[in-house]
């Protein structure tokens, strides 16, 4: 992660990944350009990126990078990410490790990003699996809580959660502008001696280490108390937790539109309430809390939702442009250079 | 479970157990045996019992059965239930295993009536280790859904799941009245070759087993789709997915108190609201959906929550009398039975 010449964070966004390509991606990266103080690199098909620019005006600050390639969803990540170097993800990558932009945003299939990112940008020092963290609101207004892993490991061991629980406190104490970050671990119960063989020996990892403001278990009943700041688990429970937390939004707004309107009285209430009905949606749409960040390798990259559309693709380049800012990756790396210091290797990956 | 000269299920519940005992656990208790067909049987401290009633009628179907002894939420479960064999949930569990009782509910530490229903009642046979069983509204109005495990084992083996799903399947089809229930494994994808190595075997062994309805993987937003009606997965992620399902009903609560009074608009609107969201609140209230079940052992147990007021309690009886009713633990005894039959080995416990 070098620094730019104009200082402003060149954002590469991978324009054919996800549901609404390329036209959603396309919106979402013009309004970030108008808004946010960056620089977009849409790296994706150029005759399907042009032919928007037809009918809208394209800002000086959006560069289009061609990618002839695209990985579908169908793709089995690793061999799609393999066989077509050319992929706008592969590209995108590409444009990070030649420092010629500073973070990827895709909303393209997830294990293809991890992918890519582990083989093109490869592993921080001093970090043996990257982790996805992802944001969630809290029920304190304005006080999220971010969760990782969500999915890049299953079969997790307590070193890795200790690796997730140093990356948590970086990004929620630089980007999130927590001062005291609290930490967590997913558990069972309250005490130390509850849980699983994984939680027990992450249990002693984390209280053992002085610099991660381990304040104990959190339970599920805790994930969105607002207590946490920070919650590390292994990447299969923090999926289930994800899709679960993702799911039960939409379920509660559907019951809503079915039990509110009921009678006339509904009816008559539900209109007077509609302005309400709508910042109570914002409150819990993942849209407005950007995508996933992968933690951990030599570059920043969010991964938005597959469903994203230019609200989502607006956040995630928000939420890439601060991790750029406030030099995650170098802080994350400047923590273990501290603590695992290996002689003779230089930690500056470009010449 | 043997048949009650009356046919009419007797619950032996435990009065002192959870934050309203005894005298929450006593209203529910007068209120199932008024409106439901059951014997009750409230086995706790036969003062405090007493006392109650000399301010209401007793119903001639409750019975009040002394226990000198209760086991505190502070308690190690496992040290409390033996140093304290007249403790109330043992006394309650006692009656079922001397044919006395045909369930038990109880509100109380729940890591204590497990143990207790362990090392009084056995296992069923073919069961390696019971499960909990918590039942969930889902999005589609009056279908639910049962995750189990929820808390009862953690690092869980491939054949325990699978056990899980069979007598998830016979609670579905027998209690629930699913016809067809399905089946589904709690997993990070949806593909065969998804998940950790617990999930990747359990699959196999799910898939390969002609007498379970498994249908595919259950993601996290599967939960509450309705799709499945029996959900598995390791004590460990279900514990975690409970506690998070059960706070976020109240979250969501809290933000729309908080949201939908905003303006006179907002005021107006809500005041003419109050019976639609009454209703949304019972559609999402976990006292509506009775106790999470004890299922293996050799008897009937409903777990209820520690917070379970007069409603919950009923709920949870009710819960137990259908699972006697529909006599739960034979089927279970009897699929294992006519799957592993263990010749020589009589499987009436009494004499």
């Amino acid at each position: 992660m070098a620094e730019t010449a104009s200082n402003r964070a060149r954002i590469a966004v991978d324009a054919m990944g996800g549901d609404h390509a390329p036209n959603e991606i396309i919106a979402g990266s013009i309004r970030a350009s108008e808004e946010l103080d960056v620089d977009v690199l849409l790296v994706g098909d150029e005759r399907q990126i042009e032919a928007y620019f037809q009918h809208h005006p394209r800002p000086k600050n959006v560069e289009i990078v061609h990618a002839e390639d695209v990985i579908t969803m169908e793709e089995e990540p690793l061999v799609g990410i393999r066989r077509k170097p050319k992929a706008s993800i592969n590209v995108a990558m590409d444009m990070v490790k030649q420092n010629r932009a500073d973070a990827v945003v895709s909303a393209g299939h997830s294990g293809a990003a991890m992918a890519s990112a582990l083989l093109r940008l490869g592993r921080l020092k001093g970090i043996d699996r990257p982790a996805i963290g992802a944001v969630l609101p809290t029920m304190l207004a304005g006080k999220s809580v971010i969760v990782l892993d969500v999915g890049a490991n299953v079969d997790c061991k307590p070193k890795y959660l200790e690796q997730f629980a140093i990356m948590g406190t970086i990004y929620s104490k630089y980007v999130m502008g927590v001062e005291d970050p609290k930490v967590g671990l997913l558990n069972i119960g309250e005490e130390s001696t509850k849980g699983d063989d994984l939680a027990l020996k992450t249990h002693e990892l984390l209280s053992a280490n002085e610099r991660i403001p381990f304040i104990g278990n959190a339970e599920g009943r805790d994930v969105l108390s607002g207590q946490f700041d920070v919650i590390v688990c292994d990447g299969f429970v923090g999926n289930v937790l994800l899709k679960f937390a993702e799911a039960v939004g939409g379920i509660i707004l559907q019951i809503l539109k079915e039990e509110l309107p009921r009678g006339i009285h509904g009816q008559i209430g539900s209109a007077l309430l509609k302005p309400n009905l709508k910042r109570l949606k914002q409150r819990m749409d993942h849209a407005e809390h950007g995508g996933a960040l992968l933690f951990g390798v030599d570059g920043i990259c969010v991964i938005s939702h597959g469903s994203s559309q230019a609200p989502s693709i607006f956040s995630a380049i928000r939420q890439a442009k601060n991790a750029v800012d406030n030099r995650v990756s170098e802080r994350i790396q400047a923590y273990n250079d501290h603590h695992h210091p290996s002689p003779k290797v230089s930690a500056v990956a470009e010449p």
